[in-house]
């Protein structure tokens, strides 16, 4: 059976990934096409278990190092939880966030730097690189406006405007180093169209 | 203020490492030299949640990758958390279990590598060197013996014995290459005697 392929979505908090993400599943629902969704951190009891102390704002003490750290543990066992399987039985898999998001946010915003954050990923950038990643290309400024603010239990959503708008130079620097893979979307578009244009790349990436 | 010394101990599972702890609490007390006692995995907030993840039997299906990343995510945040203020107190640290476990459980039992184990610990290896780390040298066979069998509840302990003679190789053969840092001491000794080769070792490096 041939591999499924393995589609990523990436974009600044409040971008309008979820939007997206529904008017796809219900494209492939439509359409009949094998797939799962799953996103990042999470997608299995354990990577759930990380997930809950990654994101609670209680734990706004939390280290640099120990947060990328945890989004890593989370991603490499989502990777043989939910993602290899589905792959190797033909299905496409979409997953909201993943080792960009890592990049984008601890390795530029955090400070970490790309080489830490690329080590300590090595296992999804050497064996699970996705065949399409989708950037929702839109700047904190108006994705929080679209969202009317941060959301006060989400430690990350907190960190401030500046953090989030080094997380967005991340993702800008990231999709002009990988052009083959990162995709840019203009996310000032109205929703469907923005759909219109994920429906495009992932055609022309013989995805769907 | 002088900074604290960072002493570790280590050693298979069962080879008699609490005794000593205990024995060296009351020493320490009695002595007044001002110290700290922690523990890997935990040692804090945060990183008790990593460790209950990492401990809980119920959690067979982790794999390597994503224990490796734990343990060393539980260790930035136990290191900002408790060994650095105590270090920078002037205080003595002693912590139970420390960044060999992680190269003896996990670069050397379970084969993940020396390379890709000390990346995803730099800043511990780099920054946070144990002063002096006490190796407790016991086979697993005389350990469980010791113990009177493995801990049903404990998924590391579970392990089986290939898995536990292999962490002990790993002991021995960190204990050969930085026979500076590393000191061993024989297990078979009674508790008493071992811990007379303890004090000698603390002594010597100027720990007490």
């Amino acid at each position: 059976m041939q591999r499924g392929k393995f589609i990523t979505f990436e974009g600044c908090d409040g971008c309008g990934k979820s939007t997206q993400l529904r008017l796809l599943s219900d494209y492939l629902e439509k359409s009949g096409v094998p797939h799962i969704f799953t996103r990042e951190p999470g997608g299995g009891k354990i990577s759930e278990s990380i997930r809950e102390i990654l994101l609670n704002g209680k734990n706004s003490e939390m280290t640099d190092e120990c947060e990328a750290l945890l989004y890593a543990a989370a991603r490499a066992q989502h990777l043989r939880d939910r993602v290899e399987p589905a792959l190797s039985e033909g299905k496409l898999v979409i997953c909201d966030r993943y080792v960009d998001s890592s990049l984008a946010y601890q390795a530029y915003a955090r400070g970490l730097g790309v080489e830490f954050v690329s080590k300590i990923n090595a296992f999804a950038l050497e064996k699970y690189l996705p065949d399409v990643t989708v950037f929702i290309d839109l700047s904190p400024e108006d994705a929080f406006r679209r969202k009317n603010g941060a959301d006060e239990n989400d430690r990350l959503e907190q960190a401030g405007t500046a953090f989030h708008q080094k997380v967005y130079g991340g993702y800008k620097e990231l999709a002009e180093k990988y052009p083959e893979r990162i995709k840019r979307v203009d996310g000032k578009k109205t929703p469907q169209g923005i759909f219109e244009e994920v429906l495009k790349i992932l055609k022309e990436n013989g995805c769907i």
